[in-house]
């Protein structure tokens, strides 16, 4: 490969975009990788063909190594596949849909499980068939709320998914292995900085499931991670160990206090304090119990239910809609309230969801013989000493609670703290969702036919792009790991005549070598926005040919350490090749 | 590459499918190269990926070798894009529309003129920036009226489309000469059998524009061919010269005749012939007005033509459409005829049209001095010798009159001949229609700005895969070229033990030698299926380990030609590479 400047379709920018708020965004548009085409719709121009070329074939590379199929699929797709598995209507408004001209329904495909499914439903019959692994690297679409930061969350994205088809679970956990492994060496390979973690499965529905995410202040997860083990776990994914059950023995009885003017907790504990109850209270020992409705795919009603929580914790907005995924999440209104007067504002306790039959959940610190400052469902009243187990019993545990820096970790070892990052791959063992939907069964060696099960992975190619510049970029620009950059050096003519000449034949010669270059031979462009520009766009390597070419000297850079060095022309090419062959 | 069947994602199948009427469709589908997804919708599986993949690597080095840079657009597409250049209202149902979650407007890309054009606009901006080539290879959606034979016309399909951009005239011919030869290089390597003809525009708009035609009986496009000179010519763009006016000195007047019962051209001269008028008539020296309406884009009114055709030939719809895209045309309704007390149904003559302010227009043989029987415009008459410059003026020539085998060429040497063509790639000079939409101007070397002129050229990436199959098969599957062939060598194992392991043993020695390797290694299928598959599949080369390994004996079958030759085992691979490198 070989590019020259002078004929490339780019122009660097020198201001940021507008719209631009991360260093990915950016630096792509500066660098004319990408031009937006529409809101969360993004154009690759020539050098951002390449690098998405370049992490698409590292991709196909280790997903062929584990055995993986390439097909192509289409984006357009008959909007019953989805119907059949329910995912029509939980992926809601980010399901880009249309009618055909004779009004039959279509979507853009989010991802493609239900038509792989159907496709080895279609080909495959018995249990020799399997396993198998299928994959595409193909563009995908959702209608996001909120598209931004350029390539990182776009409404269409280059993704490559794919989906493993087992005959039972030990054959799955393989598939899923595999997988990881394979995920393991293509972000090493693309010199990504990444952790992987426990995660909730989005709208897929199904069981393990690890996120692999880049790390960097801009990302969207949060996740955690421990101060002293290698636990790491998306915030949704993050699941408090119960206590252990204390004896109810001896504990004392439950006693409603006037409370008057204690409308937050913090108010709470001084009046309690002050109450000369013989003990310190603290937020801790309060149970908040927090309202919301909710309502299932595809039903009519709302459901009210109720959380409690320590009280020195808020609810987790994003935990709470992960733990009931795929139904809505909803705060309640004046007229939920006025329609169940038994709900006193502020004051509302376990007994009066209960003794209502309205469902009550609890934090998993909520466990038998914990008791509980909580509200004695009347106006200015509280109750002291309210025992699980005694004097309440929750309808199950709803792990939704705020996760703080400091937590204990989940494994016992170590305290959490909190890290961002950017979502590039995940895998997934689905289990038998989509093939119980669409009865995809294998005739097994006793003749009987046996439920196939599946397994979902993705890696969001053109994300990956974002991802590595977030991670390697400096303030002159984007410093490409060499396995994604654009190209292999960068060569510079900085003079008018004999250094272009040069530089064009050096271009040819590092090519023969099997190096992909991009030289600069634009004419009337000054050594100062050719040096930017290189170091802009972010090749690994650049060799500049200019002042010193009267001596026979030229100077080689490293984009990522800063190094330069003269090399004599002589060789030169022989001497660029050796120096990226010994990295 | 090296494949092995007994694990590949495929099931070849023995039956047709039912809904394929086409060779193409049935192979591709028998040969488990592609599934339907839905109406017009496919998917390509594993070997049909990998010939597609050829295909596109083919188009991809011959745009690269021509300068051309390869980028990858959206195909999800605010609409304004095409609305801006009247394109949203030409395509009409054939575009897929779709809203976002907003409400705002999108479409699927049918084909990006405006798109790139956007970003030529948005990057270069002086005369020294041109000329510069684009293009892309991604999926492309219409939704044609039928969808039909498979992926030969889909609507979700895979397409080539390149577009340059010149600052005049001469750089477009230019620019268009380079596709064009481009064009001619990718079908050869692809050992296409195939005819370039002139061609009308679709709904492109421009100028000089030719097809590249697959010759093949299940071809939709219906083309002509000179029997004497390389002329060819799509049907819609057949120009038949005009002859030479005659003097209009001398012509007998006018005169209309009382011609009862002559519903038709051949009563008509009947009657005539029998009236004792001194002379034969013909069908062909009769003027048949045929009265169609037509409506412009976006224009609310439909207007009534009519159309002076020699009486023995008929107006040809697709000629007719084609000459008056992108307007509507439509027949005439009862009520048109109610509006229209002077459109005497049967004898219409062209002065009833043109003395009530229709436009008339002629076919191009209706010249100065030709005199013909037509309507006299009213019930039971006609008119006999009525000259065209004398008795009547057609405001315009309008060339759709049926194109006959027979008819002379255009070019004036040999006559036509009519054949069919599947349309595999479209150069096009499209000029300045949409950088006019745009105002796309480049700032010239006298610092004024200058608008640039834009071609067009697409390939059907997929539709080629599909030409390929139609030219290329017998009735025992598919017979691939080698530049798109799945595989270059078929190795078949035919027995249980040995015969797989020296077959899997031989195809690694192939790949090693650079060879794309099909392996038929499956256990307890029969030698027969396995033969029979290796012929449905198509490769151009098998090597059969089967009876003979006793004695150190393979057999090397060519898939074309049918020819079969034993080779020794010992360097059996060497052998193999260097008969395919011989070939």
């Amino acid at each position: 490969m070989l590019l020259r400047m002078s004929t490339l379709f780019l122009r660097t920018l020198r201001e940021d975009p507008a719209d631009a708020e991360v260093p990915s965004h950016k630096l792509l548009v500066r660098g004319g990788f990408v031009r937006r085409t529409g809101p969360g719709i993004y154009s690759w121009m020539p050098l951002g063909k390449i690098v998405l070329e370049n992490v698409a074939r590292v991709v196909r590379e280790e997903m062929n190594a584990i055995g993986g199929q390439e097909l192509l699929l289409p984006a357009l797709l008959p909007r019953e596949y989805y119907e059949a598995t329910g995912r029509a209507v939980e992926y809601g408004d980010t399901l880009f849909a249309l009618k055909d001209r004779k009004g039959a329904d279509y979507v853009l495909g989010p991802t493609h499980e239900e038509v792989f499914a159907h496709l080895v439903k279609g080909e495959f019959s018995s249990y020799k068939d399997f396993p198998v692994t299928l994959y595409q690297i193909q563009e995908k679409f959702r209608d996001e709320a909120r598209p931004r930061a350029g390539v990182l969350r776009g409404r269409e994205f280059h993704m490559k998914d794919s989906y493993s088809f087992d005959i039972d679970d030990a054959g799955l956990q393989e598939s899923y292995e595999r997988h990881r492994a394979a995920y393991v060496r293509i972000f090493d390979r693309l010199g990504l900085d990444y952790v992987v973690v426990q995660a909730t499965s989005g709208a897929m529905g199904g069981s393990a499931s690890e996120e692999f995410l880049a790390e960097t202040p801009v990302g969207e997860d949060t996740f955690v991670r421990s101060t002293e083990s290698g636990y790491a776990a998306n915030v949704e994914a993050v699941r408090i160990p119960a206590p252990a059950a204390l004896p109810l023995e001896g504990l004392p009885e439950a006693a409603v206090h006037h409370t008057p003017g204690t409308p937050t907790i913090e108010t709470l504990v001084d009046h309690l304090n002050g109450a000369g109850l013989g003990r310190t209270f603290t937020a801790a020992d309060t149970l908040k119990n927090v309202l919301v409705k909710v309502r299932e795919p595809g039903a009519a009603e709302w459901e009210v239910i109720g959380i409690g929580v320590p009280g020195d914790r808020e609810v987790d907005v994003k935990r709470l809609e992960a733990a009931l995924e795929p139904a809505e999440v909803a705060l309640l209104e004046e007229e939920d309230f006025a329609a169940r007067p038994f709900l006193v504002k502020g004051y509302v306790g376990p007994n009066a969801l209960l003794d209502n039959k309205l469902r009550f959940y609890a934090d998993p610190r909520v466990v038998e013989g914990t008791r509980w400052v909580t509200g004695a469902d009347r106006p200015d009243h509280h109750v002291v000493d309210l025992v699980c187990g005694r004097d309440f019993t929750p309808d199950g545990v709803l792990d939704v609670a705020e996760v703080r820096d400091g937590d204990p970790s989940p494994d016992g070892r170590g305290t959490l703290y909190t890290a961002r990052g950017i979502e590039i791959g995940h895998v997934f063992q689905l289990g038998r969702k989509y093939t119980d939907a669409i009865e995809l069964d294998a005739l097994g060696p006793d003749g009987k036919p046996k439920r196939v099960t599946m397994g979902s992975y993705g890696i969001g190619v053109s994300r990956v792009v974002a991802a590595i510049v977030e991670q390697s970029h400096d303030d002159k620009g984007i410093v490409w790991p060499r396995a994604a950059a654009p190209a292999d050096v960068h060569v510079v003519g900085t003079g008018k005549g004999e250094q272009i000449e040069v530089a064009l034949r050096l271009a040819a010669e590092l090519e023969e070598r099997g190096l992909r270059v991009l030289v600069d031979d634009r004419k009337g462009v000054s050594p100062g926005v050719k040096f930017t520009d290189a170091e802009l766009l972010g090749a690994p390597t650049s060799l500049i040919v200019g002042k010193g070419l009267a001596d026979g000297v030229l100077e080689l850079r490293d984009r990522r350490t800063g190094d330069r060095r003269e090399i004599p022309l002589d060789g030169a090419a022989d001497t660029v090749a050796a120096a990226i062959a010994a990295e």
